[in-house]
């Protein structure tokens, strides 16, 4: 079934549709750009073919890992004009192709930018490429999680484990199954908290609603949950009443920042990366009204090591609004109400394996994506979803949960032995 | 045998010392005054009588935990001069007494302060008692440290462990002895670094020399370790020699600017506290410099959630240039170099019961203190034990101990775990 959905419809409209091939010769002037380009981007492990059929640019250093083509001069030139944007829109018109496997081409172009020890020539060529997220005003957060969140229940189901889980999985060994680790996620969150029957826990930004779920059923606690997306909260109520959980979850549309009442403990699990750095001292203080005196909290987030503003492609196509946070921006929520930073946990490879789980499943519902969209969709997904493995495996982004209570909050576990109790 | 570093003897000169008892009656503008003192300060839970015998102020919310007791007026004045510097040497000059126990005393002034909300007040009211840490500059360094480290090898054998670790055990559970609890932390670095046999490590303010003996002994590391100490490189060279290590440990009296080398782990513990913040980016460059690409880090510190300047009376009697860093301080160290970091851990708690056992050895050892130096000085470090402790169980600092890799570090344990297997 078609949706009227699809917020890609525009920029598919906007890309040059013309034969794959151009026999037009090449300009020595257009591999010799092209090269320095290379160069300037640290000398990525591929090669490039262009429109002439004939390769152009091959990694000096090493195997090249895969190939990019060019289908036109045309591409080539926006590529050039505003490369983040338009490698992502060219490869979703189906103009940019690679040949081999898409993570490992964009892993290599990671790995380059990070082998490059000064990122400042390159930082000024691609300034235009680079976005100012839109801003999370609460109009324009409920805008924003909308173009994403509510593409449609039909359309995340088709990739998404069970309970619906959009957010970083824990994988207790690689090789667990997905719907394991996105319950041992849960666990080890609900260990962190200390959880305790008949607690009171409030969420920020519920998703579908599946940990107040696995919270109330596990664990016995009472789970208030916000979220702004209407889609998942309407989601999240029909199951949580279909599994009897209604009574001991509220899910509640409306923003965090209005959150009432008090509570044992405060989670957020994917949330902050739409929150946006000037609103972090705002979570801090609502954390700080919200929490009990004897209270503990998680915050779970995409994060990176340095500021670096979204790629315009992913602030346009897929995720605007989106910014992920250094640990030291980070500490804007902490430090205003003075709260105590317990344990901080990086587990960016549990978010690259997964993506990979995600990825998997999309690649085997592509036909039910192209009928739900169309197929610049479907390129544009599976981009995202192979940029994003590929920058958790290079360390591009980082996947922080950060335990923090009131200081002095003395009766917390006394090593992190009990996370990993059988 | 009467040392001649006694550091304090030009304090104690300073300080009136007249008859215990004033018998001046106590003017009602001072109770006054200091009531609304103590409403500043958040209303601690305790009780103060004055010169005149009496009791003028009494905690209203709670019954106090332990009660003050001023000698003279001379010392009333003098503390509202300079709290921050003249309760430690009305203290140690026999002027202040607490009756009770004098870490309960000290955490209940923490807990006031604390439990304030807006600490701005009080902030101007005690601004001459705040202090600027000395700079740490490569001289100064030197005399900061000595001034605290070579107080004499023979002071702190009196009631440090037997390996002389003077930074926070990890007690892996409260009831084992301090010597464990030594061991334990050695071994819960070792583990979290995840050093193999034949690797390089370098260790950048290495104090007696006790980390580099425990991993060349029982990780088969080699470790270069720095400390601009001379006693302390004295001892560790003299030891390492006895226990047949030195084929594996160099100690290298000099700063940790000047490492040299690369390695596969850089680790130090207890030294940030005095590298003072204007010099956490040059920290990370030497961490940069030195690290080899697949290399990882830790850095054990004592920390604080908001930035507070360290008071007067620490600055100028115990610990001239200390200055713990906020979370947010630290990432300095790591962002330039771009750095990922993988764990935080507050271990806060195993501090306080670290200077627990402390305390107990240097009551034990008073008479030995006293003959080494004064009586000043025997108070004045029950002080600073008594102070250390009220400080980490109230939360006033934190212990934070950082592990950090390279980004793209990809062959790092895939969970916590191994740190809490047998």
């Amino acid at each position: 079934m078609k949706s009227d959905k699809n917020p890609l419809s525009n920029a598919a409209a906007s890309v040059d549709r013309g034969a794959w091939t151009d026999t037009d010769t090449v300009w020595p002037i257009e591999t010799w750009l092209f090269n320095r380009f290379m160069q300037l981007i640290g000398e990525p492990a591929i090669s490039v073919v262009f429109w002439d059929d004939r390769e152009h640019y091959r990694c000096p250093h090493t195997i090249p890992v895969a190939r990019m083509r060019f289908a036109d001069r045309s591409t080539f030139w926006r590529l050039f004009a505003n490369p983040n944007l338009e490698f992502g829109d060219g490869y979703s018109a189906g103009r940019i192709r690679i040949e081999g496997d898409l993570v490992t081409f964009i892993e290599a172009l990671y790995e380059a930018k990070i082998r490059r020890t000064r990122p400042g020539i390159l930082q000024q060529f691609v300034k235009r490429g680079l976005a100012r997220p839109r801003r999370n005003s609460l109009a324009g957060s409920r805008d924003n999680i909308q173009h994403h969140y509510d593409l449609g229940n039909d359309f995340y189901r088709l990739w998404l484990d069970e309970e619906m889980a959009y957010t970083c999985a824990y994988f207790t060994d690689p090789s667990v199954t997905l719907e394991k680790a996105q319950a041992a996620k849960l666990d080890h969150i609900a260990r962190k908290l200390q959880l305790r029957p008949g607690e009171e826990v409030v969420e920020a930004g519920c998703g579908w609603g599946g940990l107040a779920r696995h919270f109330a059923r596990w664990y016995g606690v009472k789970v208030r949950a916000y979220n702004i997306s209407p889609s998942q909260i309407a989601y999240a109520r029909e199951r949580a009443k279909a599994e009897r959980l209604d009574d001991r979850i509220e899910y509640i549309e409306d923003d965090y920042r209005t959150i009432q009442g008090t509570y044992d403990a405060f989670v957020s699990v994917g949330m902050l990366e739409h929150v946006g750095a000037e609103h972090y001292a705002t979570l801090g203080q609502v954390v700080d009204r919200v929490l009990k005196d004897n209270g503990r909290g998680l915050i779970h987030s995409i994060g990176q090591i340095r500021p670096e503003p979204p790629s315009a492609w992913n602030e346009q196509r897929i995720f605007p609004g989106a910014n992920p946070p250094t640990l030291r921006r980070m500490m804007d929520i902490f430090e205003g109400p003075g709260l105590s930073v317990l344990d901080v946990e990086n587990i960016r490879l549990h978010y690259a394996k997964t993506i990979e789980h995600w990825l998997a499943r999309y690649e085997a519902h592509e036909a039910g994506v192209r009928d739900m969209f169309d197929d610049f969709f479907v390129r544009a997904w599976r981009l995202y979803l192979a940029a994003s493995i590929a920058s958790f495996r290079a360390g591009a982004l980082e996947l922080y949960q950060v335990v923090f209570a009131r200081p002095g909050k003395n009766d917390m576990a006394w090593t992190r032995a009990h996370l990993y109790r059988d």
